[in-house]
């Protein structure tokens, strides 16, 4: 049967770092007597043994049934719960090649580690209090951060402080509740109930939660672009000069990967750093294909990908000028960044007003291209309207709860406004706080672990 | 102007492990006051300073500009000349992210590390004389370790066997030189001179290290067999079964890289591990494009990789007979494994003798095919032949370096025989001994550092 993240009385082992060819990689070991475990593995084993927490040994990794060398390593030697997942815990610093990972992987299952599950060393963490789900999506976000924005954003949540946010809306909520059944068991019995009173300090209270949730669900698409990056996509009929303007923005800006085809080949992509944001940027040249008859899936692909873009760049050929076409490509997109290129042609024609003329073959103009592309970042980010805070959410697990949260807020008021009974309206409190518990995994079932912990890299 | 290896005096600093998303990726940094630089990156920065060698320190990478957090890590604290380098050494162990990666390079970059330049680790474990030359370049060849075997034999290097045998045969060369010295001051003044005597222990000795030297030179087929890997080439007409069995053998072997286009998209390949050894298997279906009269690059190419091949496995359809140009080939290539396809069909004709019979198709008789092949690889790495030592040499350095060594014992051993002066004899054997040391780095150039070192991966 298989192992699932509650299933915590094995320890476990897994590679840490990136496959490949590598000066080092690290192999991560925790669980109840790890270090004994592994000094079956190690020689010296008595040095490790003794070893501190916090300490290092050098020597062999051994494989635990030939006592064959499977390398010279340096182990790194934790004691619970002084340890990133609370438990005992050694870490192998190996040479980084993959036939010692695998074969030091499986000296160590030689002596009863369990293959780890993705971040089934996290999981063991959240159980053993050393972090919230708040902070272990944290941490998978920091290790999928692209651009620096995205390593700033996740290392804040990181810290904490997001889980604070949340631990003290969710009291906040008990709070209210517990006076709210107070009042409940014993109701003023004459004139009108204090708890129906829209002025009451409680109801205000109720709205701050509420405005403050707002902030942080309207932070989500913020997060969200900073975290997973924008995508861009470089739309235009054949010839309007989409792969030279591809090439130019990826030339000058700082590329974060170099191109390369998409999965498909339909199209050309890569992802380069635009104002603080990583940016995918899509060539869809294989758009040209609808002309030679083929390939009509590519075409469709290219079309949903405009579909999804966080920005459309629409190129035309400004000697050839609008076409049918064209025209209805912006009717349908009309956030479109709108393109008049090869101005530098002595037959181009002249750029409408609305549209941005420049060469992509000369290169002419590239910055304000690119300061068009930050200010529609930072418009859509929500960046330009909101200023106040630099806490984010990018999980949309936890854009789901916090809406599903305000939701049960928004209930409560109506029910308040509505004169509904008390212990209706006690209710919705109680839904709305029980949100927020899920959020931080104060209130959480094994199959919520399965979906957050299941996304994490291995090793983690 | 470029850095050079030799410019020990500035503190280094590299990404050590692989580069991509993962749990954890480590950050090494050597040289002069390292820990106290790191300190300057490092909240809290004293208690990286008061830190023991061997030990670890949990707390933030910061920026030393900004003061602001760039991650939190797990600093390991090593103090010269017990690390690797034989200097101080501090390694971050961060969250395994580009962005996080390239932001805690800079910080360290801030705080006056140079970027180090590939090997450049190993050089200053060499230079502080932690480790010899060929220990270094056998760090090397475990990290790019395809196979266990691989992994096995660079581990035995690594531990110093092979280094003590070329310092032991140095030493051997130098005794012989110096006695011989002691014969050139005080001639044996009556009768024949007993250098000229080719029954004389000296020369006994001197054959003695020739014979072990041969030995080693010998190895290098199978070490660098079981080191690169054999390129194991599967060629035959069009429609001869080619694909069938390539993905036949890459289904039922271990793979340890799936298959992928060749980089020229003419041929697919994969790696697997046949026998112990890496097999770069490729199957060179693109042959069958010269039918169609394109692509005559790819055609050419394919040839050339069959020319190079470690085995070549040459399919005919068993249906259709041997053709003229299937005899051609196996006259070009009378090594080839020479299979005969399709022995399932009703129609297939008879396996002539020298030929083994399956069908590619049905899997049939696989088990035959791969002892072939793995008889064809401990043939040729000549590992029947000589059991009597496990020590082998990889690098084409070392063997050049043998060789020559083995030419100049040569020259001795000649110029004994006829009857040349013993101070000629002198300079052969002078010549021999500065070969060796030339192998361990007990006499090199800077020349030898650039290209030794310059083939390592970055943060080695």
């Amino acid at each position: 049967m298989a192992r699932t993240y509650l299933d915590t009385g094995r320890p476990i082992v897994a590679l840490a770092t990136a496959p490949g060819r590598s000066a080092l990689a690290v192999i991560r070991t925790s669980g109840e007597k790890a270090v004994e475990r592994c000094a079956r593995c190690f020689f010296p084993s008595n040095a490790l043994i003794s070893a501190g927490g916090y300490t290092m040994v050098h020597g062999y990794l051994v494989d635990p049934e030939s006592g064959e060398r499977v390398d010279e390593v340096v182990a790194a030697v934790f004691r619970g719960p002084k340890s990133f997942t609370g438990e005992d815990s050694v870490e192998f610093s190996c040479h980084g090649s993959a036939a010692v990972a695998s074969r030091a992987l499986a000296a160590l299952e030689g002596a009863g580690f369990a293959p780890a599950l993705p971040g089934e060393f996290s999981f063991r963490a959240f159980i053993n209090g050393k972090t919230d789900l708040v902070e272990a999506e944290a941490v998978n976000e920091l290790a999928s951060a692209r651009c620096d924005t995205a390593r700033e954003d996740a290392l804040l949540r990181l810290s904490g402080v997001l889980s604070s946010d949340f631990s003290a809306l969710r009291r906040e909520m008990l709070d209210l509740l517990s006076e709210m059944e107070v009042r409940l068991d014993y109701p003023i019995e004459e004139g009108e109930s204090e708890g129906f009173d829209s002025e009451a300090p409680w109801i205000k209270r109720l709205a701050a939660c509420e405005a403050h949730l707002e902030n942080l669900s309207r932070s989500y698409i913020g997060g969200r672009l900073r975290q997973e990056g924008a995508l861009v996509v470089v739309a235009g009929r054949p010839n309007a000069g989409k792969s030279s303007l591809f090439n130019l923005v990826v030339r000058e800006e700082r590329a974060i990967v170099s191109p390369e085809p998409g999965t498909t080949r339909d199209w050309l992509e890569a992802w380069i750093e635009i104002g603080g944001y990583a940016v995918r940027l899509v060539d869809t040249a294989g758009l040209r294909r609808a002309e030679e008859g083929i390939e009509a899936e590519g075409v469709r692909r290219s079309m949903d990908l405009s579909g999804r873009a966080d920005i459309i760049i629409y190129l035309v050929d400004g000697r050839v000028g609008l076409s049918i076409e064209d025209i209805d490509f912006i009717d349908r997109h009309p956030a479109a960044l709108k393109l008049w290129n090869k101005i530098d042609a002595a037959d181009c024609q002249p750029v409408p007003s609305g549209w941005l003329g420049l060469s992509a073959k000369k290169g002419d103009r590239l910055e304000l291209l690119e300061s068009a592309i930050r200010f529609l970042l930072s418009e859509s980010s929500g960046e330009a309207a909101s200023k106040e805070s630099s806490i984010r959410i990018a999980s949309s697990r936890q854009k789901t709860l916090v809406d599903q949260c305000l939701e049960a807020i928004r209930g409560a008021k109506a029910g308040v406004d509505s004169k509904a009974p008390l212990d209706v309206t006690t209710l919705d409190i109680r839904e709305a706080a029980d949100f927020l518990g899920e959020i931080t995994g104060e209130i959480a079932g094994e199959e919520v672990f399965d979906r957050i912990f299941g996304s994490f890299c291995l090793g983690k």
